[in-house]
């Protein structure tokens, strides 16, 4: 009996009330009506011990942890997320859509608070190896437009206190955008960079077109 | 006015039970009669935020997380406790005494589960560059004699289900006593090896002598 085909791992990034949650949702359903098999999930989190790492990052004070401690409770949560999930997931042959991963952490804790990149690279090698999306859909967006979607949205009085992260200043909101543009730029195989201030549905076929042309799948 | 002098930073390691929790309050109690302000600490843990992490750690089933995971969130509450508590208290004058430190890591997580020991060097360089304890006592003694001394006194139950490293299989904690065996030799100018076999008042004239010689005191 020849092993199923292993799946794809794709991963939403850009900042706060760019669409993450919202496109991931499309694609999962097309991905689905497409007859593949998906298993949608987040950072920080995803699985049960990362969940509670998790409540450690995002909420209490902004300068709660410092922002070597904040990267190792980062990449603590997502060894055991990729170790209990991702991978077996992808080895049973689901596709994984992951809403965050490690771009997040070299957007937000390298470009945002000015941590050493090499420092995050040499993390990641020794946690991950070489372990690295198939392919990045990064949604572009103004900051100041995204936190205005948030804030207009319900999502944000749903989570309650979780919201450590969104009330950091503007002018980091706008070094993370840098940093996912500069990530697209030097990995243009693996990251493709969406304008995410266009409808929903311009939005969605812009995922879709790069899942297709990427991926070489029929959606 | 000049800079009071900084303090100095003393770790205690060795296996459960080998009398580090006692010699740390004795040498404490020295020091303190010698004129010297001292704070005492421990790991997993020390500050508000390493508490929290510890437990993660110290609660819940052997295998609740990976050798890496567990090496990540031990090495977070590192990071914490040195950068909130450790360091504040060496610039202030305070010698800090601390229960178990990077050893302990290197011991249990290295030398104990098989992780590469390059990379918890690695990572230690990552998270706390250079910085090394001026002085390690590590109490050695055979794990059979030491779970023995633990269980027979009280605190086990006090301690209620933090127990989670002690019900590891005795060849783990023979593994780790190699690799403070293998510390202390490879740093002997940081490292002294006491036999924690004799009485407790021998081994508290060992811990003296070496604070004697090591960090040029009276004691
Ligand atoms: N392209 C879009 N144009 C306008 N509003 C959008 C668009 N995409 C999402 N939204 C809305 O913005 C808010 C945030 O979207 P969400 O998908 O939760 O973003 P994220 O997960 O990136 O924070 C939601 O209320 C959502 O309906
Ligand atoms: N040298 C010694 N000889 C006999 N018993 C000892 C000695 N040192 C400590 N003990 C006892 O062994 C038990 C464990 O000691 P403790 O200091 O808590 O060890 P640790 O902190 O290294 O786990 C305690 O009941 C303590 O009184
Ligand atoms: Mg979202
Ligand atoms: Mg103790």
């Amino acid at each position: 009996m020849p092993d199923r085909a292993r799946g794809r791992f794709i991963t939403f990034e850009g900042g706060e009330g760019a669409g993450k949650s919202t496109q991931i949702r499309k694609l999962s359903a097309s991905l689905e009506a497409a007859g593949i098999e998906v298993c949608l999930t987040r950072e920080p989190g995803g699985s049960p011990g990362a969940e509670q790492i998790r409540e450690l990052l995002v909420t209490g004070e902004t300068g709660r942890w410092d922002a070597i401690t904040e990267l190792l409770l980062l990449y603590a949560a997502r060894r055991d997320h990729v170790q209990r999930l991702i991978e077996p997931a992808l080895a049973r042959g689901c596709w994984v859509l992951c809403d965050r991963f490690a771009d997040s952490t070299m957007a937000y804790q390298g470009y945002g608070h000015g941590l050493d990149l090499q420092k995050i690279t040499d993390l990641h090698r020794i946690v991950l190896g070489e372990l690295k999306p198939d392919l990045t859909l990064v949604l572009d967006l103004a900051p100041e437009t995204g936190l205005a979607r948030t804030r207009a949205g319900e999502e944000a009085a749903r989570r309650g206190g979780e919201d450590r992260f969104e009330r950091m200043e503007l002018a980091f909101h706008e070094r993370m955008r840098e940093g996912f543009h500069a990530i697209a730029s030097s990995e243009p195989d693996r990251v493709v960079l969406i304008d995410a201030g266009k409808p929903l549905e311009k939005v969605q076929d812009a995922v879709a077109t790069a899942v297709r042309e990427r991926l070489k799948v029929r959606l």
